[in-house]
């Protein structure tokens, strides 16, 4: 990371940094500016650790200065600025570059103090969340979270090379926009030019990108902040920033390959990491077959096996339950779905620990009434909890459909599609997790495709858009669209309307089980986009309102075009093997959308309102 | 500009670009996709242009097509794809790349059809500004602005090259931050999740660039969004964009050297110039005193002389007239400032030409009472409007301190201060252009210093910050202000205040007369700060309540710092040879701060108002 050019890095305040020093440099006079790390005093000399961006150098303080120490106490975090004479130490330290020598002090003098910092500036920090955040510039100082940081720029700096060897152009997108709601909230800004008008902050640059296409600038990027004014679950943030992409003349096969060359030019540039492989391809129906969400963590395999399901595959509801049905095992009997996996080697798991998990799976977040266990005992006998239900033949022949071996533990969970789904997947993930099988230095990309174009609505019994309503369908699921009315007749049966089988011609880059970029095709021919709005209950008025300058766009000549947009905090999180997005952003917000440390949002002055023509209404 | 990386560009929709095409690809069969440019029919043959981001290439279509053609007419601005052979041009065109060639089409296909657009879009469009505006997209395909974002594009890469190289770090800052008006107005944001409390959008990212130094990261840069919420004059935007960088442990000359590198570098990678003499540095009394103005264009000379001024110039008001006083002419007697330029060569102006510059210093926009002349005779006699008060022995004088030559033409201008600075300046910029001194291709640098630190606001009786509240005196001047009391107890005498004198450890870039760019050495020390802020007449609680995220972070070891901030637009427009900011951004809002192509700022539903907690109060 760090760029050792060090004659660039002179200044008036130093001839070097604190990082570069080495014993080629021995009886040079050289001046240093840092902080103070630690301060160890023997008998009438003083060792400091002195600290900057680029390392740690020890400055040895001699009699002779002592009367000046004694005189300005030094401490902790204190601005120093010192010369003296680069000398070997007796006792080197092989952990730090700067080692072998230490710096005999001639002269110093402190740049600023410090008072004593509410936590300590160390990677064992002893500051909780609330504190760090409230200091983040000294949260900022810790090794631990400048090590991110860095991380961040040097992600940024290798997509930012490989899009430009690549002929992308950085076109700046406005951030003043209009308003057009659609899933998300926009965050909207009064107009005080404007009385009672409002702009909104992208919730990403979809529609200028687009734009961009239709005028012709062929390859389209930006790192870009966008925004969303959603209900904070933890790990979100209403402003975040992504690598938004978009190209002309294109299929999905361009994308897909353009962009998996960005992605391990990153693990290139960043990590050292040849990831030689070509990114493997799922499309959406298998990955929720056979991991139960659609951004699969492939690190491991322990795939779900379908016993009984209301899932359509292929356009059909299949895996209709015949290996469980009719035993007299209602809970089955009367299961909309009903899933399996097959954790390997843990047969031998005790009452308690199937206990335990059986707990985890009844928590309120996972939501299942109980779970079905069958042991397939390493002798090749079999031992269920449903013993009475299904005698050895029918266990075997579903551990066999499970592709469970001799010494397998089978767990099985029942109840309704959507539910019992997401319960299987989060019970795989975190059994993976407790198995060591999901290895943080192990990076594993995914592809998924062929996601549906809609989704149904219940509430309003309607289609809404999966991905966004610029997503062009598959090229021959395009007449599936146009010739067929979008309303949807019979609710209960709104999976047998055409559109319910309209595949979205649109990819998810999935790594380690977490999305980090997605994508479409897009729609480029007015009719098609017209008849979208049409299917999302869009009326033409109001789409000509919120999209009329898209829609007179494609009039003039559109190319055919699709882009893909990285979410680049999830991406830095991941690579730099952390959990938390916040830890790698600057200036991150709380889970209220507060920042701490600047106590914003706050309240603002009468006066600005009034320019603004606007007046408060809290409830 | 463009990467000529073939093999990159190519995809399922094309074998190559319509640039990319020589005489060594001849008899290749190759796939082309772009827009129609020109058609032109001879006959039964058809020759088309067609346009893609990298070039045009001409398309013969023949007789065993024509019947084809004949079906789908085409038309200006449709996206085609054609299939067919690469061979040699009858008459070739030397004024493309790829001029020698043509392509034979075997087959084509219409990927897109166009309507008629608004205006033709080529380098000398019909269009008008606010139907270009509307049509943005349409525009974006013009040549002329496609240079443009080119242009901005390589600005962008070439300053983050240089800024890699010298070891600064992209960070990014939040967007959604406090609301602490000073100086311009903020853009506001309503929370949603904290009722009655608001959001601002940054004016800059000055306070966080700030605390980066704090935490040590010693180098930061950002090409970044602003905001500021001001009545919009021509060539202002409500959003803009800046080169936004700070450094620490620096004093003066290390920013000055290190961003007069970057500018030099810019220069040389976008423009191939190289710029090899120092940049010029000017204190800002010389600015203001020889030139009228603090960002002179120095392409010419015709200094200003300053025959009596209330200018105050190293601490004391000097030129107090004695050339022209007590002459009896009370034009000049009685007026506050008396200052001319000698206009090379122009002694022969008729008497029209000197009314024509008569009538356009009284223009409101310069707001003269009229002007006083003196011809320097190339005979070596004088001749002047002012002859009946003025013998030849005093015009002799005043055209010596004027720096006249024979030949020249003095042109006077007498008033108040502010006033009178500014005309001499307007006028001497005027006729440099009319002369031809200031040269399009001429970049011409040099940095203003020693600016003042405070200015005096006449309606509140106080001081406000010249540059921002948390620039630095020059060392010299701290104690000047930590020592005396900001309270002007005389309003009349502010000038002899101490404040009056303070310098300001600040600097601007000047290119050609425009500022490009600013910024200073930055108060570090907490109780320095808290002095500035009383000095600007804030109270203690507002100053905590504002900046008490500062304050505190001063209190932790806070390095000594600096930094600047570019005008990305207006550097951009520069180096492009434009007047204009907004043929720089994509997608740039009108005066009124509206962006017409989307119709925004519009309004927004109830239900939206209602989540904010606020309500329109339009008068």
């Amino acid at each position: 990371m760090l760029l050792l050019k060090n004659e660039k890095l002179r200044s008036m305040y130093r001839t070097h940094t604190c990082g570069e020093l080495r014993s080629t440099n021995i009886n040079q006079e050289i001046t240093l500016a840092g902080w103070v790390q630690t301060i160890r005093k023997f008998g009438s000399i003083t060792f400091i650790d002195l600290r900057d961006r680029y390392g740690i150098t020890q400055l040895l303080i001699g009699e002779e200065l002592n009367a000046l120490l004694n005189e300005n106490p030094l401490g902790r975090e204190f601005v120093l600025q010192v010369k003296g004479i680069v000398s070997e130490r007796s006792s080197k330290n092989a952990n730090i570059p700067t080692g072998d020598i230490e710096i005999k002090v001639k002269s110093f003098s402190v740049l600023n103090k410090s008072i004593t910092p509410p936590f300590t500036v160390q990677d064992d920090t002893d500051g909780g969340d609330d504190l760090r955040m409230k200091f983040r510039y000294l949260d900022l100082r810790r090794n631990e979270v400048k090590k991110n940081l860095e991380l961040r720029y040097s992600v940024n700096r290798a997509a930012r090379n490989y899009l430009h060897e690549n002929n992308f152009m950085d076109i700046e997108t406005p951030f003043l926009i209009k308003s057009t709601p659609e899933g998300a909230r926009d965050f909207v800004v009064p107009s005080r030019m404007n009385a009672g008008q409002f702009y909104a902050l992208p919730q990403s640059p979809q529609t200028f990108k687009q734009l961009l296409m239709v005028s012709g600038y062929d390859r389209y990027y930006q790192i870009v902040k966008c925004f969303r004014d959603e209900d904070l679950r933890a790990d979100r943030q209403p402003e975040f920033t992504q690598i938004d992409c978009e190209m002309s003349f294109v299929e999905q096969e361009d994308i897909l390959n353009m962009f998996e060359g960005m992605i391990k030019s990153i693990f290139k540039q960043v990590k050292g990491i040849d990831y030689a492989e070509k990114v493997g391809r799922m499309t959406w129906e298998d990955a929720m077959w056979n991991y139960g969400n659609d951004k699969p963590d492939i690190r491991f395999d322990m795939k779900i096996a379908n016993l009984k399901s209301a899932f359509k595959k292929d356009g059909e509801i299949i895996a209709t339950g015949e290996l469980i049905n009719g035993a007299g095992f209602g809970v089955f009997d009367n299961a909309e779905t009903v899933v399996a996996i097959a954790v390997p080697n843990c047969s031998e798991y005790t009452r308690k620990q199937i206990d335990e998990l059986t707990d985890w799976v009844k928590r309120p977040q996972v939501g299942m009434n109980g779970m079905v266990n069958i042991k397939c005992n390493v002798d090749g006998s079999f031992k269920s909890s449903v013993d009475k239900f299904y005698d050895e033949e029918k266990l075997k022949a579903i551990a066999s459909f499970a592709n469970a071996k001799a010494g397998d533990l089978i767990l099985i969970l029942a109840g309704t599609e959507e539910r019992t789904r997401k319960a299987i997947s989060d019970l795989r993930l975190e059994l993976g997790q407790r198995l060591g099988f999901r290895k943080k230095d192990e990076l594993k990309l995914l592809w998924v495709l062929d996601f549906p174009l809609f989704e149904y609505a219940e509430e309003d019994n309607r289609w809404v858009a999966r991905h966004h309503p610029f997503t062009a369908p598959k090229p021959d699921h395009i007449s599936v669209m146009i010739d067929n009315d979008p309303l949807i007749e019979n609710a209960a049966e709104y999976l047998k309307h055409p559109y319910a089988n309209i595949k979205a011609n649109a990819y998810d880059m999935v790594l380690n089980g977490n999305e980090i970029g997605g994508g479409s095709i897009r729609i480029f021919q007015r009719e098609l986009q017209e008849k979208m709005f049409t299917a999302l209950g869009m009326s033409k008025e109001e789409a000509l309102h919120k999209f009329g300058f898209l829609l007179g766009a494609f009039e003039y000549g559109a190319p055919p075009h699709g882009g893909i947009a990285f979410g680049f905090d999830r991406l830095c999180s991941i690579l730099g093997g952390s959990e938390s997005i916040r830890d790698f952003i600057a200036f991150p917000k709380n889970n209220s959308g507060r920042d701490v440390m600047l106590d914003a949002p706050s309240t603002i002055d009468e006066k600005q309102l009034k320019e603004l023509s606007i007046q408060l209404n809290v409830q």
